[in-house]
């Protein structure tokens, strides 16, 4: 029997324990703010900021947003970035990504200060993470490993095959795996052989963008899945593994939706809970 | 048969090709300068210095050195850093590790300016490596994928194995590999079963500091087997390979010496030209 991984439970649980922490906070005075940025009409990009904002406000922290047209130029997208960059109010900073075509998201997101970067999408958080130094990780990767922490799932040792290299996912991820002693395999789409490839490891992890990459003849019996793709179908969400003809095979597999999906969003409330605390000890050691 | 791989001949042509760039470089006055910084009576320190500084006259670039002694302070060092870091002449600092135990190197490192980073190690430098973007890359790293493409070891869709993820060679060249397309395993200490995990390789590389770690147990007939480690023994230098076990088993492996060593400072003379050519892109933008 496979089990389904419940990550809209896990995912509450952690969204409880951090509305409990901002409580605590609140009652000194400080209570940490998400600063939304959306640029544009892409509809997709409104609903995720809408349940970015509704968590943020559920926890109990301030809800800072700025919308700007489709039209806006580099320039009014990095001045909206500095002053939520000069705001001590804001904790945190999430630019709301894709970004309109004439814009450059890569100088538009490296604006973001690093102990803002609530989406660790800076050069600067990449690199504190490459060098195992404090920072702000990428939402959806620490979600992946909060989603295993919970499930038990033991990371040191294990074999993992991180299928896709992105910037959201694979990269980060793989460093994160590594940090917890796992032995990672990174497969792409110029892996030759994916299924001889991911047969072998013990933890499958997919966020190709590809939707029904995986299927049962990628995965040994027993093996955990975890589909970080997310589609939109005419019969609703899906990823990109076909789980259904997993049954049976893989011991556990996150759903499409109510897997990862939900743990980016909790883990975006860690992110700004901690971006507050981290900004609290930088003033702290200013002062 | 094992073919071995000539990285001394490797490195030769790389540097002579410096050599005529900086000679094109410096008929129009631009000549490149590496500045290196010597803390202590490390004499394994003293002879790397002593060979990079060499390379660095025998290139036709500027050379720049200060030493400084066993108990210099932080605020000795970052004094030093940052006087080279402002100085137009300089277009590359090296600070050589290992430091004395009172300093915090990482602290030191960060303060050498991205642009001048030619040994590819502070944490912007990471950032920039791991988001794919211009930046200078660890000389070890790129070293062993100058050795692989001139001897026409195909990367793309490759299977590699990268025994060791360390700061220095494992993490950056992870990286490099992946974005070359390579299916990449990263292993190290806590790895289950490491002969199975690079019996799969069509390419080993081994940078973990254990000496003779890798033997025949480990590779696949047919592999290419690049060696990292270096180790000083009675008997001279030696490295993470059993190497004369692998005889003809691998296709081609780099010896100790004369492998990867002398890539590693024939890079560090590509960075320290890349640097200034970057270095006066940027004064050019600002003027
Ligand atoms: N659940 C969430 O909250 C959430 C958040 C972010 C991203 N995602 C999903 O994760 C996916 C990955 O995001 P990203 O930005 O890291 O990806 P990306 O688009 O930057 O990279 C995709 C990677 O997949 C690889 N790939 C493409 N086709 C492949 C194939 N046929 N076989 C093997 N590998 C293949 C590519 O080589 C690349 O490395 C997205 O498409 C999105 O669906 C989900
Ligand atoms: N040839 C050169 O020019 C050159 C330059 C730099 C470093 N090096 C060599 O490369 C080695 C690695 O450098 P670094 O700074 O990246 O290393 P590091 O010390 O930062 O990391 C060593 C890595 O090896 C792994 N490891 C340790 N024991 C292992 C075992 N038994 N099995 C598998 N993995 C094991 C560790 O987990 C770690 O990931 C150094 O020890 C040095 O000898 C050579």
């Amino acid at each position: 029997m496979t089990t389904t991984i419940n990550g809209t439970r896990i995912a509450q649980r952690i969204r409880s324990q951090v509305a409990e922490e901002v409580a605590t906070a609140a009652r000194s005075g400080r209570i940490p703010g998400l600063a939304t940025i959306l640029v544009g009409d892409d509809p997709a990009s409104a609903v995720y900021v809408a349940a970015k904002r509704r968590a943020i406000k559920e926890a109990g922290m301030r809800d800072f947003h700025r919308f700007l047209p489709q039209h806006a130029t580099q320039d009014d997208v990095a001045a909206v970035v500095d002053e939520l960059a000069a705001d001590p109010q804001v904790s945190g900073i999430l630019l709301q990504l894709p970004l309109p075509p004439q814009l450059d998201a890569d100088a538009l997101i490296d604006r973001i200060p690093v102990t803002k970067d609530v989406d660790g999408l800076t050069t600067a958080s990449a690199g504190l993470l490459a060098r195992g130094e404090r920072g702000l990780r990428p939402c959806t990767p620490s979600g992946v490993i909060e989603l295993l922490d919970a499930e038990k799932v033991p990371l040191k040792g294990a074999r993992v095959a991180v299928v896709g290299w992105g910037e959201l996912v694979g990269k980060p991820l793989t460093h994160l795996l590594l940090r917890r002693g796992a032995t990672v395999t990174v497969a792409h789409e110029f892996t030759t052989d994916l299924a001889a490839v991911t047969r072998l490891a013990d933890i499958v992890v997919v966020a190709t963008g590809v939707r029904g990459l995986i299927g049962p003849e990628h995965v040994r019996p027993g093996a955990v899945v975890i589909d970080v793709g997310i589609h939109r179908t005419p019969s609703g969400l899906s990823g990109d593994v076909r789980s259904a003809e997993l049954d049976g095979i893989a011991d556990r597999i996150t759903p499409v939706p109510g897997g990862v999906g939900p743990m980016t969003i909790a883990m975006l409330m860690v992110n700004t809970l901690r971006a507050a605390q981290w900004g609290a000890e930088r003033e702290a050691v200013v002062a």
